[in-house]
């Protein structure tokens, strides 16, 4: 054995990031704009990971903060200045929240052939929705999104009037759930948990120093 | 007039933060560490405001995290991995939450008398709770940690179980409310409003830029 074969680069050991989101929460749409390039920097995968907050907030007991007397308004300011903070172009959707599983299940369904595509499903998505506020809860406006990318409009409708994607992401979100996800965003790395976009800081410590 | 006149230090124009916490909070706590420091890098006095979260939790519908499933070990957790980030002193006290009315009112007490020695009591009772687990909720224990900093035990005593100081905590916590305050730690500044720890890095940039 050469010794190189001792030296190789540790990145080949690292794990993935996990990250976790659903597309009607903005701080998910901007840690979305972010992380690649941060997994990037430390040689880090990262695998995107829709979710549907309303499945998580029913075990925790959680009420959407935009439906929460004095928060609301707080999270509303909180949304466009935090787009400013980390400079992602942001407009408040006048439909807020929606729902999305059309969007995650579109998602998955682009995974499953090309997981890269996926992430360019979701940029385009999610940037319909926080940058011209468009009605991504509506299965049309998903597969106008995914046609315009190339994506084949009556096999991606046909998938989604189906049971089997359907079933596909109850389970991702059940899988998401029993690994303690509860928030969007959400990131798993070497089994360690970070909520929000908030603790990318302490993500990037974490990535940087192998734990603190 | 000479033209020194129109070049005081833009520092004598600049309006207080005002920062709000519960003695409960770990985050509270961990930003009672490091506001001072900050507004003092700006130029900015910082006004300490003791909060009763329960009685925000009354208005805005919310239930502490800790109460929360899912969340209540993430957060735990995230308790200390935070102070490890911001090289805060913690322990993770067993009896939690705790009631701190009788903190907030000695801390009151002080503060009518002497602004400054209101803060260090504030520091005082943060570390006993979040250093040493001293159950801060028991008035004795506020009366001890008082007298240790040389304040009159019988007088604080006498003003803890009048109805003086009850009413003039009432009226803050009301105040608070009333100013849109919601959490712990809360920061107020120049009209600005920023919810925990995690958004230093946003006040941070507001002092530096006079808003962004």
């Amino acid at each position: 054995m050469s010794s190189l074969s001792s030296q190789q680069p540790k990145a080949t050991l690292l794990t993935a990031i996990d990250f976790y989101f659903d597309f009607a929460s903005p701080y998910g749409y901007l840690a979305s704009e972010v992380i690649d390039a941060l997994g990037a920097q430390f040689g880090r995968q990262v695998n995107w990971h829709p979710l549907l907050l309303g499945a998580a907030f029913k075990v925790t007991g959680a009420a959407l903060p935009v439906r929460q007397p004095l928060k609301s308004d707080y999270f509303v300011h909180d949304f466009a200045r935090s787009a400013r903070f980390y400079d992602v172009p942001f407009v408040q959707p006048m439909k807020f929240p929606l729902s999305t599983q059309h969007a995650a299940r579109a998602f998955l369904w682009v995974y499953e052939a090309n997981p890269l595509a996926a992430k360019g499903l979701a940029h385009a998505i999610f940037r319909a929705y926080f940058t011209a506020g468009r009605d991504i809860d509506q299965i049309d406006t998903v597969l106008d999104i995914a046609a315009s990318l190339g994506h084949p409009r009556p096999a991606l409708s046909e998938a989604l009037a189906g049971v089997a994607i359907k079933e596909r992401l109850h389970a991702e979100v059940d899988r998401a759930l029993a690994r303690g996800v509860f928030g969007s965003p959400f990131f798993l790395v070497d089994g360690e948990a970070f909520w929000g976009m908030d603790r990318l800081p302490q993500l990037e410590r974490w990535l940087l120093e192998g734990g603190f």
